[in-house]
This record gives structure tokens, C-alpha cells and sequence, in this order.
């Protein structure tokens, strides 16, 4: 079977991201552990730079590109979390970033795209098609297209969350049985399953979906790629992948052990969870994979598990709202 | 000059901790060295059991205590951190802790002191002393009373967070020009600057107080210790100790470089920094280091520095007022 990454493309990129990418800490927390009964390690990627994963792959792909790709520039679409992760990796290779973004993009992060230097061009995220806007660009301004996760420097740069998680337990003695990932298209789901599966093969990988976008879940049952009905809405603004990707579902398919889904208030719950015995600040879609553990989604049983926090832009006033149970 | 503790005591509590205190992360964001114009080390004891730094110096006085004390149990009298710390370090071992707390401490610390199986008795801040009450139980059932900061061992055990100070900037290869230390009674200060000075002796050691509460900065201006007037008010519950302790104020006047203030907006402005540019939940009283530093407290220049934050129980009704700007 020939897969867009190997373990081979996830070192190299941990290669190159030395001394770029901050490497994250994995933390444990009594209180979480007290909660489920086992010893969980939680890898906050809200302390990588921009506040989630995104740098990872858009430093291993910037990086990447030769003279001529880096002065005619590099266009992205994204929610929000790619944007900033593109738009601080173009930064600090002096590239020149026009990033797509929906219009109801939390605030927070179209501000942050736009203070990383980027150029922000907005769009409808219900009827119009972001792919074609930034192709648009890309063929003006012959700019390279920067996906946000159906391309293997991309997904290797992601997978450096699982290498880290590998090396990092492996320091702290603690034997792991289970990592839990967030996921959307699958960027950081293949990446991580990648590193893991690669350096641990008995190690299961799951990734963690909310229920109303569980297109990669229900992909894993039926063998082919499913969509998500275009009604369909979650908190989770950082998930909100139509269907699996071309070239993440292959490895997904075959690395992972299943596929969890968490209900918009589990993610909530989790959030509220997290401020007060975690101390982190956490995003909705960064917090599916906690939702996941908190809820028992997981197999009974008291081995040890990492789970990976992916973001933490969490927009001030939905945040105060979710402490106060408001919505 | 005779001090209460030397670095060998706070070397000790280090063996003591071993296992059983968490080894806080030392952290670095982009977004905070971009602000302030120097790489900054944060410190983050809010991933410390009980979200505070407090377990450090209540685990090294309870696992000192011989057969007969732990028998008799511990008292404790505290705002809420020490309180927590106190409760979860006689869990730990075993041994039966009351505590005394302030009735209008925030709600969370009140809980979870009871949650940590600790016996709550309240007080009111304004008109009965804590000590007294303190007293009455120590003499009625023999208890061992644990003060929150003017003891050694206390003392030796908040040092320990210098000492990791210490030990992981060298690790990351930083070299610290000075180190901001958030205070109340000084214990935590006296025993950073004990850890600090006592390795690293160029390195500056400054403590930071809210402005209403600026009884040790006062202190170290007039050499002698000064109190804070009963009306005195802060939003850093954390910090409100009226004046320095005899045993701590010593090791502060001959080792700090001095004392620092910041005013109640500036937390505030603080903690929506954290939440926006760091992604962690601060509370009040562990925001100050933090407030200090983003308002220029600090002589200028380059030079990098560490900031502790002290501490993350954070009332998560006045933490969204504070986010949404209501306060």
C-alpha cells in the first residue's frame, strides 16, 4: 500500500521544524486522572506558537519551497487555526501570505491571521466555495497553494505532535496503550498515527470527531469516504471538514482503531472541565479528545493514555458564556 | 546574619518533592516576548497539584512531621491556596487536616478544600482572626499548625520552584537576568530568592504586590516591616497578607533587588493576556508577575527574565466578568 507520508517524512520534519516550532508540553493533571482512573498525558499544543498545531505543517511545507515559490508567495484557506499557522510560518521565512477565510470566522482569529501579516480575503462558509477563491488567487498571483491537510508536508509537520508524544512519555516512564486525536480533514490524525503507529506499533490511535461532523468515524465503518450533511453545525469551529481527505483517509484507515464522536455539550463540559482542574485555556475543537476521555468512548480499562489538546483559540466572549452556562 | 532557611534546605524539599510535587513546565510564547521585548520563562504553577505552588511548601512541612503529629492531624488557616495545599498534601499522607478560611473566600477554593477531605472551619476576614481560631483548635486536639508562610519548611518548599527555574533555563540554554516572584506573606519570595541567589547569585530577584497590598515593597524601602491599612481591598485574594512575616522579611530585605507593584486593572488587563496570548487560566494573585512585566515594571533592557506564575483557581464567575470586561 503506498501512503502520502511514512514515519521517514515525520522525522525529517521534526528535522526541520528544530528550533522553529515550540515543542509542546505534556502534562498530567491528578484531578483528570482521579476523574477517569488512569494516568493521562495531555499534550497542549495551546503553547505552540499561534495557539494550535497549524505551525507545525505550515513550517514543514513553507519551508520547503524553492526560490521562485517563496517571492511569488503562498495562498490558504482555512477556519482559522491554518491561517495563523501559515500566516507566522510565512512570517518567519519572509514570505508573502493571503490566507481565505470564512466571514464568521471567530473574531479572534481573523484579527490574529491579520496582525501575523497576512492578507485576509473573506467568504461565505455556506455558499461559497473557499477552494475555488483561493485557486482564483493561486492562478492570479501564480501563488502556491498551502491545503490545510491533504498534503504530505503538511500531515508529516502534524504527525511531530505524536513523535513528541512518544519521546516525551518515554521520558516520563509511562507506557502508553491509547492516543486520542481531534480531528477534521485528518492532517493531524494521519501525521500522529503516522509517528505513533510508526514508533509504537501496539499503540492504538483514535480520532475524535463531534457527533454532527463524524464523517471520518463513519468513513472508518463503511471503507469509503463519508460526507456530512451541509446543514451541519458545531461549536467546533476548527472541525468543521466536509468529508475525510484524499490522502489523510488511506492512512487513517489503516492505522486507526476507531473513530469517537462527543456531543456539542460533552465539549463544553470539557472546556469548563479543563479551566478549572486543568488551568488550560482550550478551544471547542481542541477539545473533543478530552470530551471523548471524560465520557468513557474509550474501551474500559485503567491503562495509560495521551490525548492531544490541538488548539486554543477560544474566542473571550463564547468562552465566558461557556463558563457561565450560557450556552 | 542568620536566616530561617539556606539553599541546602531548599535542595532538601527538593528531595522531599521528588515524586510526589509536580515539575511544573517552564513556558515561552512568542506573543508575550514580542509585547515586552525579551524572552521571558513563565513559570506555570497552576499545572501544580491544586493549581497553586502551595503543595510544595505543605508536602515538605507534613512529611517532616514524626508519628505522633501525624496523628494528631494538621490546622491550617489560609485565603485558599495554602488551603488546598495543606488538605492535599495530608491526603497524600494520610494525616487529618482542619482548616480555617476566610467565609467570603471564591467558592471553588472553599469546595475543593473539602473535596481534598479537609475539615473547613470559616471565619470572617475583617473581624476574628484566623490565628486565633487556629490556636484554639491546635490546643484542643493537639493538632501541628501550618502556617502559610512564616516556617522553614514552608518556606524551603515554595523555594523549590526557583530551584526549577534554575535548573530548566539552563536546560533551554537561556540565561536569566532576573527572576519576578508574585507576593503575599513572602514565603514563596523567600524561598525563590533563597534557591536563586543561592546558585545563580548575579541574577535578580524582585517581588511583585498588588498596589493596595504593597506592604513588603514598603518594607524593603523603610527597612523595617510595614502593615497594610485593615481597609485595604484587592482582586488578588491571594495576596492580601498584612504585612511581611518575621521570618521571611529577613531573607527579603538582604536578598531581594526590590519590590514592585501593580494596580488592579493591570491584573485584570493580565489575565486577559493570558487567556488571549498564552492560553492559560490565571488567577489574580498569580497574574501580578505577569502585570508587572507587561507594564514596564522592570528596569529596561533585553535581558531575559522568568516570571512565576503562581497560581490558577481562578473563580470562573469572575473570571468571564473579567474577560468580558464587566469588572
Amino acid at each position: 500500500m503506498s501512503f502520502a507520508i511514512q514515519i521517514a517524512d515525520v522525522l525529517s520534519a521534526a528535522e526541520q521544524l528544530k528550533g522553529a516550532a515550540v515543542r509542546t508540553p505534556l502534562l498530567e493533571f491528578d484531578t483528570l486522572n482521579e476523574r477517569v482512573g488512569r494516568r493521562v498525558m495531555v499534550k497542549f499544543e495551546g503553547a505552540q506558537h499561534t495557539g494550535s498545531f497549524k505551525f507545525r505543517g505550515a513550517y514543514n511545507r513553507l519551508s520547503r519551497l524553492d526560490d521562485t515559490q517563496r517571492q511569488a508567495g503562498v495562498v490558504a484557506w482555512s477556519s482559522g487555526n491554518h491561517a495563523q499557522g501559515v500566516a507566522a510560518a510565512a512570517k518567519r521565512l519572509g514570505i508573502r501570505a493571503t490566507i481565505v477565510m470564512p466571514a464568521d470566522a471567530p473574531a479572534n482569529k481573523l484579527a490574529n491571521t491579520r496582525r501575523l501579516g497576512a492578507e485576509v480575503v473573506t467568504y461565505d462558509r455556506f455558499n461559497e466555495s473557499r477552494e475555488a477563491i483561493a485557486a482564483g488567487i493561486a492562478e492570479e498571483r501564480g501563488a502556491v497553494r498551502v491545503p490545510p491537510f491533504d498534503d504530505p508536508y503538511i500531515m508529516a509537520g502534524q504527525g511531530t505532535v505524536g513523535l513528541e508524544i512518544i519521546e516525551q512519555s518515554a521520558d516520563l516512564g509511562v507506557d502508553l496503550a491509547a492516543v486520542l486525536v481531534c480531528c477534521g480533514g485528518g492532517g493531524l490524525t494521519a501525521g500522529v498515527a503516522t509517528a505513533v503507529k510508526g514508533l509504537r506499533p501496539h499503540i492504538d490511535v483514535y480520532c475524535v470527531e463531534p457527533q454532527t461532523f463524524d464523517d471520518t468515524a463513519r468513513s472508518l465503518v463503511a471503507g469509503t469516504r463519508q460526507k456530512v450533511s451541509p446543514e451541519a453545525r458545531s461549536i467546533c469551529d476548527a472541525l468543521m471538514s466536509p468529508s475525510p481527505g484524499e490522502l489523510t483517509f488511506p492512512i487513517n484507515q489503516a492505522l486507526l482503531s476507531g473513530g469517537l464522536t462527543v456531543s456539542e455539550d460533552e465539549v463544553k463540559d470539557a472546556m469548563r472541565f479543563a479551566f478549572q482542574s486543568m488551568k488550560l485555556v482550550i478551544e471547542p475543537g481542541g477539545a473533543v479528545a478530552l470530551a471523548a476521555l471524560l465520557n468513557d468512548r474509550l474501551p474500559v480499562g485503567d491503562s495509560h493514555v495521551a490525548i492531544v489538546v490541538s488548539g486554543a483559540n477560544a474566542d473571550a466572549e463564547l468562552y465566558a458564556a461557556i463558563l457561565r452556562g450560557e450556552v
